[in-house]
């Protein structure tokens, strides 16, 4: 079951159809949760680390029991580095959780719309990750799991501060809302800058496609809130969800100004990238990313009337490095390997396509 | 019929099958004849050039009489700028002849093989143009209409001089000979100024694609002789046969290395360039001829199989601005108009194909 995990770029949040889908490639619901009476991970010795593990162990069946999907446990120490790589790629752990393998561990579902990590910052992360605008969905999911833990173990929780965790900005209730969405209209009409100030300033944060400090590769945006306290649950993703609302509204304003006023100049950008994508031999992840960002553009727009590139999240995590050199089943490629891996990949995709 | 000179931009010297013709795209020769007792044409009068257009006039049957191909009379007056520059595109006269066209007048050929431009910098301009390394048969062509017109018209010639011609650089045989070489290796190697210093030393001389100060778009050169006194027609045409010779070896041995040293690089770069043509959807000239030399190359070597983008010469005539605007069969053209033709032509020629 963990390869079909890391084999498999596709993951259900993925799927069409959701709400706004043309631009909210997937919502995310973050839960950070601890055991009352161990310190947090940072603070912990390996005894403590392996108790919060074996507890959390023990919730697998109670997971399953919730009969949403199969839930499958992953001690992280047992599996090489690489394939914890894949697994971030895929959005299931984070970079530190990958890096920092002992004593920590996985719970994850077959369909990857939720997770648990153990042991990363705080004991336990409940995460869920649903296809287009989908708080509502994603959030109930989490909120489930949560139940399911809580009733089992003591969580760390104050009348006042609320739920407890290793760092401040997660205080409250423990709740990171986020949602990724795919801006080529705004980075092209320059009105991105624009959009960050006022988001940021209305208390949320704008980052980049991997996380903090990295950059808006592909045009892919992660907006999600700075704060878990002082408001209730829903209201931070009622907030959001406004929000994103908003940036949705403007991005598809920029795309109908882009196609009236430099059609010409936008369907040859797209096609052009298309072009690209279709022949080249060797291509590095950022300008896969930038030339796959168009052709979704194009998808959007109709410029491209059906394409596999259109499927631009199974694409993304394709053509990461980590999960190409999962694929490639060799000893270690370098980089010039990865780029021409990561064209030949793309090729397939199309290489039968009669456009 | 002089239609068909205008509409098609496919001419005889585009053909395939001769000698060195992955390099070498043709081979030209220019024979400078002047009428005796009338002054040249910069400095005659319009009854004397109307005078120097009626002799020639004259000389259609006799031309017609050698049995090469038919010939016909071009008055340049009655034709419009745009027909005579693309006539310029064409390669059968040159700039200054379609410009100045007063008194002007053409004979050719209907394969374009063999042309006379009549009063442009001197009253007689033969001009024949072969496919391929083949200065001898371009060359035997000229002579033989040079023998048809000397038969019938005084020509001026000093016993000492030579050929009398308005530029002294022409004095004596009146020879110019030219080779047209396609030289991606080169360029890409950075051997090519080495090359230019060296021909240029013993007495050629090195020229873009279209004459005098034009930039080497598409990696397309032109050598010829610089002098045309003090050799015999045939010692010009052998030696620039022997250093043609030596830049084809040169630029054949530049392009193994490159596909010994950087295949990857090499096919890579290939097929982008033959990707951005085929989806595009607006292209400049001098970008279109710089991705359809990468292709040639790629056909040259193999890399790509077999592609109507092969096809070189045709495609630099056809994608020409001049040749574009006939072709379109509209008012005027802007620049973004001509640039989304040139790439709606590229792209036709090729949506067919299966690779």
């Amino acid at each position: 079951m963990i390869e079909n995990l890391l084999d498999q770029p596709f993951a259900n949040w993925m799927k069409d159809g959701a709400e706004d889908d043309d631009i909210v490639l997937a919502s995310r619901i973050r839960l950070a949760r601890n055991l009352e009476g161990i310190p947090f991970p940072q603070r912990a010795n390996i005894e403590q680390l392996a108790k919060v593990v074996s507890q959390m162990h023990e919730s697998l069946d109670d997971l399953n029991a919730m009969k949403q999907a199969d839930y499958m446990f992953v001690d992280l120490e047992k599996i090489p580095l690489l394939e914890r790589l894949v697994l971030v790629e895929k959005y299931i752990i984070s970079p530190d959780h990958a890096r920092k393998a002992e004593k920590r561990a996985l719970l994850v579902n077959v369909d990857t719309t939720a997770s648990i990590m153990v042991n990363e910052e705080d004991h336990i992360r409940i995460q869920s990750i649903m296809p287009g605008l989908n708080l509502t969905e994603a959030f109930s999911l989490a909120d489930q799991i949560d139940d399911t833990i809580e009733n089992k173990h003591d969580i760390a929780f104050n009348e006042q501060l609320g739920y407890l965790t290793a760092c401040p900005t997660n205080l409250g209730t423990g709740l990171r809302a986020s949602v990724m969405l795919h801006l080529p209209a705004l980075v092209l009409t320059k009105q991105m800058n624009h959009i960050v100030n006022a988001v940021t300033q209305i208390g949320l944060t704008v980052r980049g496609l991997y996380g903090e400090g990295s950059e808006a590769n592909g045009n892919i945006f992660q907006i999600s809130n700075q704060l878990a306290l002082g408001f209730t649950e829903q209201a931070i993703i009622d907030n959001l969800y406004n929000i994103v609302k908003q940036v949705v509204d403007h991005e598809r304003a920029g795309r109908a100004e882009l196609y009236r006023e430099a059609t010409d100049t936008l369907v040859d950008r797209v096609w052009r990238s298309y072009g690209i994508l279709r022949y080249a031999r060797s291509i590095s992840g950022q300008e896969a990313l930038s030339m796959l960002s168009d052709v979704r553009l194009g998808c959007d727009l109709g410029i491209i009337d059906k394409s596999p590139l259109c499927n631009f999240n199974e694409l993304m995590v394709i053509t990461r490095p980590n999960f190409l050199q999962k694929l490639s089943n060799q000893p270690e490629l370098d980089s010039v390997e990865r780029r021409q891996l990561r064209a030949t990949i793309i090729r397939e995709k199309i290489k039968q396509e009669g456009i």
